[in-house]
């Protein structure tokens, strides 16, 4: 009977299951992604011992997941699997500034600081003047832009991280663009991080010989009105990381130059200008 | 420089990042997981929303396993990963019993009977004869094969989802051959039942326009010294969901005659006889 299982026609009889008046979209990700995994059984033949440590190393994942920990996050940063949905989603035209991965550290509810403020509430790490333009495609300034900025302390931690020794919003600020597109605001130059490696993503990266650092980075969201919504990092150009980010955020016109000026107020200085591209154009 | 993520180069960027002293089967299988990943969110195009309802979906799934409900194993038996997994590890020669999903409701440990016992310890369902032989692939009988048998009650619930109500070993029991290969118990005709529904597979299966029900079964694991290890069900002919069990577990040669008797002893008698394979024979 055809409706039987079979090795040979599994991704057929699977699928042929699934009702006639379902969401289109939802049938066509989950033909999908049945033909994929099934690809991945057969390519490997796939053991019963393997299926089993892969169900166990499933449910510690979601173990380990709570309001503080996101575990199958991490999993799909690791893989390469987040900045591949991220790229394919936010696709722009030669000149724009790239996406890389949100990640989980963002906080709703930043102040709203003055441009040239300092964001380093702790006093810890070296200083560093950020500023730059946000701009158009054709260079012109975007004016009313919002740019939520967050990045680790000098001991790498988000102030979330350390709710008992961090300043609340460490760290953190909005800033709020004029007609010149012009921001500028004082932080530090960030430091590398290891990714929470504790968990079964941590066992997973020693097994692959891969360790858990990340390249020391100060995260942007910039939003304006009629543009795409542009979240994206600026990696410190010398890190010994910067070629093996365990997350892959890392895209060359990313790399910020860092500039040691030490003129009594900070000690770095970064420029780096945001290009934001039209809702409605793509690459 | 090439190390950087890039939406064309995702797969061999991440792949790239595995060490070279890593075991190398695992290097296999987590180059095609990456591979097969990849290409299942490029082919979909996968939006940033279904990537997070995907690991709100994961988290879930990994948040209601415990030690009785295992919610991952439900997720890859209803995507039939499970029976291909299966399948590729117990491919048989022909006349040989096939293999079928174990599922998770086997106890170790069941009471070993005595030929011609009965199994249905709480008296509910319609009492049947089951009778057979256990044979080599040329038809002679082996002794000594140690035959674990287990089925739901007429109410479609295993011992295990009732402690409380039914009695220990419900429709258990281990039963060894004689020199005849010859096996006989009685026990129910077993009903169909949905799989457990109150979570993310449910909810998964519903929006797929699928029921959860499996068709009427029992359970067989064939052990014998020589032989492989034969994991496999009976099914009734004439049951609803034949065509349709939401873990794709049916095989046409599973199928067995289910006849009505009413002999004053039982009400059915169901006739099968287990194939078994040497160890060193594939198909």
């Amino acid at each position: 009977m055809s409706g039987y299982f079979s090795e040979e026609k599994s991704v057929e009889t699977v699928n042929a299951r699934m009702g006639k008046d379902i969401n289109p979209r939802l049938a066509e990700v989950m033909a999908s992604l049945v033909k994929h995994l099934h690809a991945f059984a057969r390519d490997v033949a796939l053991s019963q011992a393997e299926w089993e440590l892969a169900i166990d190393f499933l449910t510690r994942t979601g173990h380990l997941c709570d309001d503080e920990r996101q575990e199958f996050i991490l999993l799909s940063d690791t893989l390469g699997f987040s900045m591949l949905v991220d790229a394919i989603n936010n696709r722009r035209p030669p000149g724009a500034t790239e996406n890389t991965v949100f990640g989980p550290f963002h906080v709703e509810g930043a102040p709203v600081r003055q441009m040239g403020d300092n964001i380093s509430l702790d006093g810890k790490g070296e200083s560093c003047l950020f500023n730059g333009r946000v701009l158009d495609l054709e260079g012109r300034p975007i004016k009313g832009a919002r740019i939520d900025i967050w990045s680790d302390n000098a001991d790498g931690f988000y102030d979330v991280q350390q709710p008992d020794t961090q300043p609340k919003w460490n760290n953190r600020g909005i800033f709020i663009t004029g007609p010149d597109g012009v921001y500028s605001f004082v932080g530090i130059k960030p430091v590398s991080y290891p990714i929470p490696d504790d968990g079964p993503v941590g066992q997973m990266l020693k097994a692959l010989g891969r360790h858990p650092y990340r390249p020391a980075h100060t995260h942007y969201l910039v939003t304006a009105e009629g543009y795409q919504k542009l979240v994206t990092h600026t990696f410190v150009g010398d890190d010994n990381y910067l070629g093996s980010d365990t997350v892959f955020g890392v895209k060359s016109s990313l790399v910020a130059p860092f500039e040691r000026i030490e003129d009594g107020q900070t000690i770095w200085r970064s420029d780096f200008d945001f290009i934001l591209t039209p809702v409605d154009r793509t690459r």
